[in-house]
């Protein structure tokens, strides 16, 4: 049968989003929302600070053990004390800085002809979100992206609250340990050395680091001056590895509700970025809720929505309608567009003898639009004009890989790198109208040649941060390429991919939901971590070594509280062992009560004490 | 509390199991078992034949897509038309094999204490398996380890069917592909060229090749003559990488039927081993239970039931409870022990100064022991009587790291090297009595050091194959350790690790479940399968190749059915597009219908046909 002939029948009222969409939403456990404050006090950055029971030690004496600070992605969402009503958005953290600036004018309201059409279209008042920010843009000759800004020697408030959030208070942590034992402190400050390749990770991030990272290109600080509510962060490969969560209707699954709920679900969980790829109905609507609604930098790929407006027809695609979608998009405030501009016209014939084809939507898109019309991508041609756009707004450009591998077999083919070259032309543009630059990258890719990847992205685009969809190690898993691709995302992170792209256990199969979401979350929580252990971030060990404390010590409260995911551990423990008594128990069902390997390893410890032995004594 | 004092109520009685727990075992979609003969009638290997859907070209014509080829772990219970009846046991596949050597004798009991015990012992009728398998033994002076085999230059059936299983009958494929495209079987038949260090791996596995790996002490086939159900299986760097999957109950939890059909599921999934660690009630009728109905060999770690023996003080332990138990064990079947021989006394203060001390269970048991009685551990100094005891039946040695770091701050630490020396010296041991070893290896190690543990280990161990436990990368992630180590895993792999032991979602939270060990056994096919591209083995990317060619050409079952969990695939296709007609659908619920880059791919591909371009063309 011919699947374009199934008739997919579209509801085309969709539902408000309300409150109940934060059900679930809880604080996580033992948590509480802290601030530490910049060189001004309005630069507050937040931070979950997870409270931890004290040690036992012999004689029923305890030691205290200092709460530790993990970087919260969940904006106001995360703190109890800041009520969030989702139908009126998040309040504008960034509103003063972009006023002081003095550097952008309020619009009379939105320029895009789209944009004014929905805002008169009032068959969707009843779903819609009421819009009350101002639309702002850069004055006229006036350069405010925060490459401009960099450039010119400015640490700006929003590189400082980067700064700050990087750091993850680990001054204060280190301070705290003065009340422990030389024991404990030496345990919870220690760290492997790292391998970082060509990385340089200062031991404390400054907000003068962050700006020499934004101006030399290594970094971006994704920060649309449409979208205030957002909080500031940055993506380098100096820094903390950065994960992305995909979320989006489709033409066949989801709503405004659902897709909202998935982005708090998101910030909860820990997407640093969160990109919407809808491709259904209400494009438009959609994306404001979710901006207004967004602590992290929203992406998205604005091609999506043209061709929607051109009816699904690629032949139909002209520069005219894309750039009324950028534009319409940039005043909503999206922080970054993926744009499939590195695909040029001679690269498809190098896709022709690919298993796969071309896998990326936004590729095939323009393939399409360029075989039909036997012209080079309009996205090329209008580059420097994109970028125009892009710079009045401070809009990030995301350099598409339209031509990543969709299957081992294609894997760091001539056609990727082909584009991937071109991609690194078009970063010196982008970077010449001072648009910040972040580079795509594959896919799928075995694991011999993941670091190749990043190796050729360095070389062609000039470290601009890379930005990695897993890749997949293996074409096998259905159901699973959220393993497949922690796999290969961790040792893609690891050799200094900036941002890492998660891939739900519904790749491949069909459009994530709130729980596929999460699976996603965590493992790319797993393999950005993983990654910063490796390439020795400083302060990466110390959630792993208060994790293990708590371990060796059996607080189990502290172990569900310290990980990824809470909710989950406490489950699993709950399983076999319910009772309240067991969440002290120096036990685990694993083994039991008489088998106890840790239990034993205490006993140890008071042997050798007693024998008047240390590591060191007994050598 | 103090948890030893936490009453665990204990049954006493277990149940039998019986059909019911076949459930949810039947065949594999699309599947069908075939057998591959050897030099010899009786050599009947199995594997599992994959029926894939022809191919639909332009103008209504088709290609065949020539069935796929898998390993297959799942012995008669994967085959419909052998009905196993687990009461009774599988057939003795290496019955006739073994007599035919001659050299081995029927004894006319059980000879140790404990077994006779057990059996005398009328309590546990209604619940243990019935055995009325002979108890063999070597004949006195009789060498019979498949290491004496190999080094006396014979090619035994056992090395044979492990030869002929590793090919996955690719000759018969390639030779199946003459009825394709040169195109088809071009792409159906590529590689990446991989990087395998030290890695030898010939492109056709032979029964010679076998052998010498063998008799060079670089792999292991284990194959104890009790257990003559076992379908002969290699451990090897040069051969596919193995997985291995841990059972057994404990003290709070889980029954005989509970591990019964835990082994069964973890051979369906895909485990090519399987250790049944139970440290709770009735072990050895659990154990006979799990051996009679095991085609992939069993392990155990025999001072786990040797502790039971004495009432969990492990101060009682002696060489004497032990040496009953290693009788007991190999005359039960036991293919191969864990044996913690390699924690000496003097290694234990080295480490005192560790975050989370001695994490192994044998580990810490013989650290125990080794400090209250003041004394060398008995594993050691009776070391070259253990091997005696394990030449006498077959039993393969896995030498046991009892001081693996169980966290990332104490990896790659003092304990842990000079523990690996020790196994390298036991190794030399173990081989001069013709006994085969493995090394056991950690745990939790950050990415950046995870390929030296396996250099360390070659150097130490004169290639002895590697066998370790994930390694998790990160501590954070409880709940999701089956993900932290599936990362570890696969590197490991990639570097040379003959077996991985997996890990579930419940690591460090409890008794893995049915699910969770379906859990685990994915996650490490995806990690071996993961290592054997990127070391290059033979082969390795035909089922990649396969699955892609499959999701390229939109057949949605053959995406399922190639995939290493159809039921789990098919379920998540189901949730956005249940209807049968979209198995056909040339979309999926990700983009819809309007968008699919799959589709423009192939508009793509048809153009540059029309063009008269392919790749090379074009240039």
């Amino acid at each position: 049968m011919d699947s374009r002939k199934i008739e997919i029948t579209e509801d085309t009222r969709d539902t408000r989003p309300d409150e109940s969409l934060m059900a679930g939403l809880d604080p996580l456990p033992a948590s509480r929302r802290i601030y530490v404050e910049g060189s001004r006090p309005d630069i507050q950055v937040p931070m979950r600070e997870i409270t931890l029971e004290d040690s036992s030690l012999p004689e029923g004496k305890t030691e205290k053990n200092p709460p530790i600070f993990v970087y919260d992605t969940a904006g106001d969402f995360g703190d109890p004390a800041k009520k969030v009503d989702i139908t009126k958005g998040l309040p504008a953290l960034r509103e003063k800085w972009i006023e002081e600036r003095a550097d952008t004018e309020v619009l009379p309201g939105l320029t895009s002809q789209y944009g004014v059409e929905r805002e008169e279209d009032h068959s969707t008042l009843s779903y819609r979100f009421h819009r009350t920010r101002p639309v702002l843009a850069a004055k006229p000759g006036k350069k405010i992206t925060q490459l401009d800004y960099a450039r010119a020697g400015i640490v700006t408030p929003e590189m400082e609250f980067a700064a700050i959030r990087e750091n993850q208070n680990r001054a204060a942590y280190v301070k705290s340990l003065d009340a422990v034992s030389p024991r404990s402190r030496r345990i919870l400050l220690a760290q492997h050395a790292g391998t970082p390749f060509e990385m340089q990770m200062p031991e404390t991030v400054t907000g003068e680091f962050v700006r020499k990272e934004i101006a030399e290109g290594r970094a971006v600080l994704p920060a649309n001056i449409n979208h205030p509510e957002s909080e500031p962060m940055v993506i380098g490969r100096n820094f903390l590895t950065k994960i992305n969560a995909n979320i989006g209707n489709s033409a066949v699954s989801s709503g405004i509700s659902e897709e909202v709920e998935k982005l708090l679900w998101s910030i909860k969980w820990g997407a640093d970025t969160v990109m919407d790829l809808s491709t259904g109905k209400n494009i438009h609507e959609t994306r404001e809720w979710i901006i207004r609604n967004s602590p992290v930098p929203i992406g998205t790929v604005p091609l999506y929505q043209t061709l929607e407006k051109v009816k699904g027809d690629a032949s139909k695609l002209s520069w005219e309608v894309y750039r009324d979608t950028l534009i319409e998009q940039a005043e909503q405030g999206v922080d970054y567009f993926t744009i499939h501009a590195g695909l040029r016209f001679s690269h498809i014939p190098l896709t022709v003898d690919r298993l796969t084809g071309i896998v990326s939507r936004g590729g095939s898109i323009m393939a399409g639009w360029c075989i039909t019309h036997h012209a080079e991508n309009f996205l090329y041609s209008h580059f420097d004009e994109i970028c125009d756009i892009l710079a009045k707004y401070d809009v990030a450009v995301s350099l598409g890989d339209g031509l990543r591998p969709g299957s081992i077999y294609d894997a760091c083919d001539e056609a990727q790198i082909a584009e991937l070259r071109t991609l690194g032309e078009l970063a010196k543009k982008a970077r010449a109208k001072a648009v910040q630059v972040i580079i795509e990258g594959p896919g799928h890719v075995p694991m011999q040649r993941v670091m190749e990847n990043v190796e050729e992205e360095i070389e062609a685009c000039d470290s601009a941060p890379f930005y990695t969809l897993g890749p997949l190690v293996t074409d096998c898993a259905p159901g699973y390429d959220h393993i497949t691709s922690a796999i290969g995302a961790a040792m893609i992170g690891w050799r200094g991919t900036a941002m890492l792209c998660y891939v739900t256990p519904k790749e491949h199969l069909g459009l994530p939901d709130r729980d596929d979401v999460k699976a996603g979350i965590i493992a790319y929580k797993i393999a950005a971590h993983a990654s910063d252990l490796a390439k020795g971030l400083p302060g990466a060990q110390i959630r792993d070594n208060a994790m293990s404390k708590a371990r060796f010590e059996f607080r189990w409260e502290d172990q569900f509280n310290i990980g990824f995911d809470p909710e989950t551990a406490h489950a699993m423990h709950d399983e076999t062992l319910p009772k309240d008594s067991m969440k002290k128990a120096h036990f685990c069902s694993m083994c039991g009560p008489k088998f106890c390997s840790m239990r034993i390893s205490e006993e140890v410890r008071e042997w050798a004490k007693k024998e008047g032995m240390t590591g060191k004594a007994a050598e």
